[in-house]
């Protein structure tokens, strides 16, 4: 999965009956350091959300094993809120016996 | 998904019977700035659009999730035609717990 | 799918035996001007093409949707020649609502 | 696969039920060189690791084939703990038939 | 599917049990110049391989699509040896139709 922010919505009057029932989102993607990392999708999401939060997206056809995406054309959707995010690097000690 | 416009069409006598029945068209990918994003795919069409819609392609197995491309050689859909596009960044309040 | 062009073959002695029925072809893709775009697959032919044909191919587990790719692992594969192509970018009239 | 170290993790609450019983990690992707490539997922877990951990991760359709992630929406999921990593390009021989 | 070519391995003590029967080789990908083009991935073999040869990967669902690799988490499978790898681009005539 990738961090992402909901940063709009998308309105379609003509779309496949599959994604009648579900609301089309904007999500910028992000990298580890919380800067949008110049890629964006159109998400379905499959937990409630909100404009501005920061998100986990899941692609492929795991972006179809959710109770709601189940059997829609989803190739992005929303899984997650990210509550907390935590980079641990440092405590990395650097006598990896791989290096 | 991602933001694309059908700019073109593509004839081909010679293909595998499971394309028969569909309408080939280019679709240029755009960023949500709706700039052209540089890259294309041939898609097929699974709503009825005509040249210079604004439309919603979905990517990988999702593809196939629609009534019409259930058991064709697609790996690029059109599912929706755009008829309204929001962007809300400036609503975002940068508060976030998060950052 | 991508426009590709057939520009070479690959000979297999070892290989898995699902592929043992198949000619492998080297293909180059393009981008919609009609210029090579700097990226190549190894694909499996489901329509019989030649050297030096422009072609459609399908990538991913679309790939399989063919008669003869049907249980091979094949990720992309030529789906159609292409006998026409034509981009009607001037055609558009830019006074979409979108903009 | 890709090697990829294990940096981070995420907490979330509001998830889809899926998600519930596992770890989801920060994995930043490494080249063959044993250098960070500028890429990361956030990943599930399937055998147990730690922060600065080395590992092997999964993508696509293939990272839902182990015990814990079979019906889970991951895209990306670790699957092996590197213990040694042989580069032997010094022992590769310039007399191949195919140059 | 990729050229590439085997140029060394990879030992894991902790993984999924469903890797513990295979061999995982990295492999670096190839233009079709024959020149490393600055990717690799780890790959499982399906034929027997050995260093310094060059190979085809399958990746994506396709991966899975041999004897060896059906019900393995493998997004990068080595399909075949190769034996003979012929550029023909110099025999094709520009005339097309399309151009």
């Amino acid at each position: 999965m990738i961090i992402a922010r909901v940063i709009g919505n998308v309105v379609s009057v003509a779309k496949v009956n599959e994604l009648r029932p579900v609301e089309l989102y904007v999500v910028e993607f992000y990298n580890y350091a919380l800067e949008p990392a110049g890629k964006y999708e159109i998400a379905i999401d499959s937990i409630g959300v909100g404009i501005g939060d920061y998100v986990l997206t899941c692609s492929g056809s795991a972006a179809r094993m959710s109770e709601i995406t189940n059997k829609m054309p989803s190739d992005t959707t929303i899984m997650a809120r990210i509550d907390n995010f935590e980079l641990l690097k440092k405590e990395i000690k650097e006598d990896s016996a791989l290096k």
